[in-house]
């Protein structure tokens, strides 16, 4: 299996748990991407019904809409059964790096809050420990970027402003704020570092994801495998 | 001394820690505008050089032009030097709940960074413990208020959304979110709870301001006293 | 009949409008929030099916959740079938003033693609030219506040920044811009006078709504009458 | 002299009309860069003193603060004395397209206040007829894109929500908004389409810039060419 094949296998996995009036979060990026393509075909087909998705983005909800998957919102529901979302590094302890996709805010709103949690990934996002591979984005109020930049510098972290490609300028979020991009030495608590970042005043939140996730779902060359608490 | 002519005694008290070249945070709300009321007209009488004002709200931003102070952004400067601003509540620990202006976020952001964080009040803002007479404002994603309203009665809170009153629904704040008011039967530490909420996945920013405080000018009716640390 | 009474009377004729399987455009306001606690209570009766709504404001969104109206956003429906709205003032080509809830963007993006746009209004409202009693609400991007209300006074217009109650400084609305109170002499052409506000850089939408309503329902003493093109 | 080389040229050549005490209103995008670049080599080196710069989006600002430029915004100043920024495409009559880089709201915000407004462009955006290559950009609150779409089949235009790189899902302007690229056949009166795009409930400003330019500076490979009035 080839990468894209991985991302299908895992996202063909996920459905497996979803099931009648169920609400479902739904998360944003490549692999959800197939898994919101996936659930929309199961339920423009009658084969799941009253099922109802929650998007984490602008992008889950385009490809919600696109799918067919019926979208509400947070304060339409009492509870959030399942999310099912992608992620950019797991540990061993499944703790989590999102956010490539600047839509780690919303991500985490929904994620939190759901009754299980099932991250998507292909085995290439796995690693010894958080921080290894990539930076831990983080969504900041725009007038205090540079502050909180050069206060990352505390935590031994080196923060980069993400700069946009199809428009001048950084990244804006779906939320009105921007990413900084934080490389982080090696992350030896990842509890404590997220609740250390979002403490910083001008942080909206940040994209470390621990003791969150309850099952990883993860493609390899050999099927999908499973990761559990 | 009636509660307006505390306030501008305080203000007025404040302008001492003014000096030529200062960086100044300009607080929100009824006792700072009088503060930057005055900053302007020292400036504009060529009693202070060089000062620039970093404002906390949009209301502070008109205040220091219509007065005739300079004012920069936060990604301006290399260093705030002092900050002046009011509050809704002063424990005996200089602990602090602010935000009935909505600006909570913004302040935080400012006055944490602040070299010195100087509080103007009247004595009715005295209390004994935190939340005593005051909500604790917070600043929360707007999807996710009534999630974050129903997770704060596991702090024995009780949480309004507050309701605008010169447009329809709910107060907007300068960053576009709303702001939950929760009572609190007591808060035991301030610090502590700041914490908590902030790693509310949906909480923006709270009104507790613990430990951040340097210097409160009281205004009583036998004149302004202070409270140091 | 008080006013209170005309509201009521108004909003219960406008039901007789919905019918099964209509996408329903929820106006902002107290006239409307009538209507929307109404259609909630049919809805849950079981004497509407198939009826959505799609809400003019965060106000309007949490009314329709709060009385049992099923949300859908503009971007998942095919049409509007009917809206339903009130006004400020509607003069006797049935021209309207909007926005006194600052929900006046939203509105129209909403009403302007309605099959049917139907106005619930008072006897209070009616007058003899736009303008007569209302200032003309102004959405503008912050930045640009100063600049337009000074271009105002070319069309003998004073605009006044719109300051809030419940939070220090100007009021924000649902898409983060600000309002300006326009009082102009007398509209002449509210349908010229639409465009060329409109057209004014920093301006995202203005309060006057031309050539648009289908359908005004006036709640007088002597019970509901109607205006019709 | 290659395109780079262009855009230095012109960028030099606008620096002619900068004078001290002016207020200078900076555009966005690869060669007003130079432009500021330069201006605020001109400023550290003291050759040019009281110059303000009113940024037309955060790219521009981020520049400005790191060449040296100090900036304010359109609420602090009475009036812009000049604006320079580049096009995507210049027609004889020089009408111009702007948006790519996303800032066009806050670009023509600015630039229809400024006392003169000059347009840096290298010979490739010269056109026979607006439309003739790129797409006119709009900015359209985020859930009337879809209707907006649909809309501007009526003017035969074909409209691409832009999606972003680094971000999922669609591009976030300065504003929050997104951006429609709507590539007509062929406009022929830009003014007119101008005024008919701005009054789409939902739009928030397009890119069509037209009787607004006051003086085009085009690089040449023979050399800096002008376009007046």
């Amino acid at each position: 299996m080839n990468v894209e094949e991985m991302k299908k296998a895992v996202a063909k996995e996920a459905l497996k748990f979803i099931e009648d009036e169920m609400v479902v979060g739904l998360g944003t990026g490549s692999t959800t991407a197939y898994f919101i393509k996936y659930l929309g075909k199961l339920i423009m087909d009658g084969e799941l019904e009253e099922v109802y998705g929650v998007p984490t983005s602008y992008q889950a909800r385009l490809l919600a809409l696109e799918a067919g998957v019926p979208v509400v919102g947070l304060d339409e529901v009492d509870a959030i059964d399942i999310a099912v979302d992608g992620a950019d590094e797991v540990d061993p302890q499944m703790n989590l790096i999102k956010g490539r996709g600047a839509a780690l805010t919303m991500e985490k709103i929904i994620e939190y809050r759901a009754g299980m949690f099932v991250v998507l990934v292909d085995e290439t996002k796995l690693v010894e420990w958080l921080g290894q591979k990539m930076p831990v984005p983080i969504e900041v109020v725009p007038v205090a970027w540079r502050a909180i930049a050069e206060e990352l510098e505390v935590f031994n972290a080196t923060a980069q402003l993400r700069m946009a490609e199809k428009k001048d300028g950084p990244v804006v979020t779906d939320n009105g704020n921007f990413i900084l991009d934080a490389k982080f030495h090696r992350i030896e608590d990842p509890l404590d570092l997220e609740i250390e970042l979002n403490n910083i005043p001008g942080v909206v939140e940040n994209g470390i994801f621990a003791d969150i996730a309850d099952l990883v779902l993860v493609g390899t060359k050999d099927g999908v495998k499973r990761m559990e608490r």
